[in-house]
């Protein structure tokens, strides 16, 4: 039985303390690769790591990706050799990327790299890429056709974008275990990860939405919107130019109401549901209110928790 | 025309700082690719780095391997996901490796990398890797048969040597322009490498042992034997091992009188010189002596200048 999560990055990570603290093996979680490029001939996946180092107690407290007493010689370096080193990667975090790019080129499958790197750190939780394929998220902006860490880091989210693709992804397989994962899954998180960035990439994968709209009574989303803004990142932004309000409704109307009956909406939106009309989506949601700031470990056991107890 | 030196790593790279400063454009330079590994995926050419780090000012001066002002932050954090990280890799040393095998991977040749190396590093001289294919120096031994690097650096050359041979040079092909450079070359310089795991493998990648044999009157060779010693490495006791003189005679019996008609001896083994019968080697050698300690700058350019000024 067990517990999924679908995630991204950062946005998830938090969340994921919280599960992973309470359930230990019994959390399999189920993650974005759109953001997965290249640099260097390296495969750098960066959801990946977030949720990996986050778990395993070594990510940078600050930064929130990359490893903690961190050194950039290496990519200074790479200055001799490339163009452009505006991806910044860390000289003990290149260990990974390493290692990774060694076991894929042996022919190794994503999900098995994964597997040995969550190992590796000593995590008991199983980490799934969604798929072993390559999905990659595009951004249509003024600046041209952007990959997601040219968007993200390159471009500081900071252009207007008019469309997203996920390249790859009707094309892509879930990984193995993916769906029945969820099929069996007491219940299914969706965590407050961007949606068109982080999740939206997941459901991309054909049979993934289908498998999780499937469970529907019994799967939970987490607003990453809060008072009209995200936590962190270009949710916010994105949401205003892709024409979707920017609140948990917004969000609701973005994934479609088919894919959850559960919505979390921060404490301090409280007074969005009292004015939300019962006809509002086309299929009954059932709005809860909680603190998903989590400031601290203890909201994030807290809000996993809640998640997991929460009667559906 | 110009001037060719066939060169290993350290023993050679004194040397070559020498004729660089001489010479500039006009030096081209045969490296050793026996050594060449690939650790963790990324392919490692031990001797053209060394080459290339001492020529651009860049080299650890006390090591003589590796860049200055190094850090190893990455190496140890490999050892999270390999068994085995006893060959030490720096941090800004891996953008070299990282740049070569991606370049690699893109399907340029090792010399084509090599000569973009040595341009984005400023070099005027040309750096040609003997052959872009793979010849791997093999070490038989009680421990098995040994990868150069596991000799050298896990083992620290510190088991006894029955054997050596240089696999995969039967089949290889020299690279594109040294034959002919060898052919025009106004004078050929072998370095004072070491013979056996240096010179033997670019000198067994068939074509290149002939071409410097049709150039013998105007081939130079650098005793690495000082006083029955070598300066650095594991020369002397392999010699020992294999059944030769551990002096310049040694050496001059293992390369074979054919392939050059000029020696240079270190002045300190002038003694040797005195005693030596005529008919010594099946053909005559021209033996002459120099300070080859080369202890700084000032005795490299020396030695540099004795080698292009000496009368062929």
């Amino acid at each position: 039985m067990g517990i999924v999560a679908l995630a991204g990055g950062i946005g998830a990570a938090k969340l994921l303390e919280g599960l992973y603290a309470e359930l230990g093996e019994d959390l399999t979680i189920i993650v974005n690769v759109g953001d997965d490029d290249t640099f260097f001939g390296l495969k750098v996946s960066p959801d990946l790591d977030i949720i990996t180092y986050t778990l395993g107690g070594i990510i940078d407290p600050a930064r929130r990706w990359g490893l903690a007493d961190e050194t950039f010689k290496c990519i200074a370096a790479l200055g001799t050799y490339y163009p452009e080193t505006w991806f910044n990667l860390g000289d003990k975090d290149l260990a990974t990327h390493i290692f990774r790019t060694d076991r894929l080129n042996q022919g190794k499958s994503l999900a098995e790299v994964s597997h040995e790197i969550a190992h590796k750190l000593g995590l008991s939780c199983t980490i799934l890429p969604a798929t072993n394929d390559i999905v990659q998220t595009k951004l249509y902006t003024s600046q041209g056709v952007l990959d997601f860490e040219e968007y993200f880091v390159k471009f500081r989210a900071g252009v207007p974008v008019t469309k997203i693709d996920y390249r790859g992804a009707a094309d892509a397989v879930p990984t193995p275990g993916v769906l029945e994962t969820i099929a069996r899954a007491e219940r299914v998180i969706i965590c407050p990860s961007n949606p068109m960035l982080s999740i939206a990439p997941i459901l991309a994968v054909p049979g993934i939405r289908a498998a999780v709209a499937a469970r529907r009574d019994t799967t939970i989303a987490v607003t990453p919107i809060i008072q009209g803004d995200a936590v962190k990142g270009p949710t916010a932004h994105l949401f205003r130019e892709l024409g979707y309000d920017v609140n948990p409704l917004g969000v609701v109307d973005y994934y479609g109401a088919d894919l959850f009956a559960h919505f979390v909406v921060d404490a301090r939106d409280e007074d969005l549901l009292l004015e939300l009309s019962p006809d509002r989506f086309p299929l009954p949601v059932n709005f809860t209110m909680f603190d998903t700031l989590m400031v601290d470990f203890g909201k994030r056991l807290e809000l996993a928790k809640y998640l997991l107890q929460y009667p559906i």
